[in-house]
């Protein structure tokens, strides 16, 4: 972004301000170790004076990098909120294409933000990024509509989250190869295929297979894949 | 371990004691944060003194921590490595048995060596730490037959990876539940499901698993999945 785009000094609300400085400090420790990012950087990425960042961040650095990293977190959970209709691998599929967005538009910060090991990292951090993987867990059980999962299904949805935040990042260290409707849907893929797997051997997975797949339609991306599989191995 | 459990100071052989030096850390820093660590810890930990401790490390704590870092590396690496020989899946389970008893045994060096964000983790202990994913990627790989693997198989084996390291983190975190062999059970079935996910839309998967599937027995954990699997989906 030029500085040219930046609207005028004057013209923006405080939240606008708030939203600028949290914007550009998240960009600046996407692309730096945080501890070699400053308050002036921050200042000067935002074409403000440094006092104005102080006066909307008075705990300087460390308050500006865990405002930042809840503000990514904030969003990165909302893009797992989808309607509760339709089948649910196609939800998920749309659930997946907006945090996949966030991924490639906010790269730096992705992978700042999972990264970790940073001196500016906190147990507080930790627990915002934490409570990210746990919302979106809940969201999923939500679709498949389990309120109070066991520990083989609880644990299967969480594993499958930590699989796509690693193949996030490896997609980001791969030149973003390959292209994200493709990588989409193999995550999509792979969640139908853990979810069949607990099935087998867990009646609640069972049960909630058993739903979800009442809910498919032939071209939904569960039911695509199921019957591929048993074209495979028939 | 209790003090009168170290063997005396000079029985010590130099390999012995820089190992138990380097046990003793990392021990520590799975217990505290990293930069709470001093080197006096360290050797009271181990029963000896802070010179002796330099002169093992002259790097002093980043050294230490570094070395500790790449031992349980080297450890968590040599735990993948099993014979050629048998049902791939259970290959796949003599492995992560072997994997999940270094988490048992070491369990808060392990959440130390991935939970990550101290102030002494740098760019070399994070290579390291992706030195193992990569190694046990390779590894699984090449139980698969496949030595060079396109982009999904690949992606396919690291998210997997991924998620055996995030269900260790929340096996911990959950007073290590369920026991060890149904865990590994589940992680086993995982990957079984995960394969043949991507066996049934990317043809270099699919002549691994079907590979794969020709070395298994009746009572191999991927057969079992599979006819479970069928039974349930008829």
């Amino acid at each position: 972004m030029s500085s040219s785009a930046v609207p005028a000094y004057r013209r923006m609300s405080v939240e606008q301000r708030r939203e600028q400085l949290l914007a550009a400090a998240l960009d600046l420790f996407g692309h730096r170790r945080p501890e070699d990012v400053s308050i002036e950087d921050v200042a000067a990425a935002a074409g403000v004076s440094r006092p104005l960042v102080y006066r909307y961040f008075p705990g300087g650095k460390q308050q500006l990098y865990e405002a930042a990293v809840l503000g990514a977190a904030e969003e990165l959970t909302g893009r797992f909120a989808v309607p509760a209709e339709g089948p649910p691998t196609q939800r998920l599929s749309d659930a997946l294409d907006s945090y996949l967005a966030y991924v490639d538009a906010h790269d730096a910060a992705y992978g700042a933000l999972l990264r970790g090991g940073s001196v500016v990292g906190t147990s507080r951090t930790d627990a915002i990024v934490d409570g990210v993987r746990r919302s979106a867990a809940e969201q999923v059980l939500r679709h498949l509509g389990v309120a109070e999962p066991g520990l083989r299904l609880s644990l299967m949805v969480r594993s499958w989250i930590a699989s796509v935040e690693a193949v996030s990042l490896l997609w980001l260290d791969n030149g973003k190869q390959p292209p994200l409707p493709e990588l989409r849907g193999w995550l999509v893929d792979h969640f139908t295929a853990l979810l069949v797997a607990t099935a087998a051997t867990e009646p609640e997975a069972a049960e909630a297979a058993a739903l979800a797949l009442s809910q498919e339609t032939d071209e939904s991306p569960g039911r695509v894949l199921l019957d591929r599989i048993t074209s495979l191995f028939p």
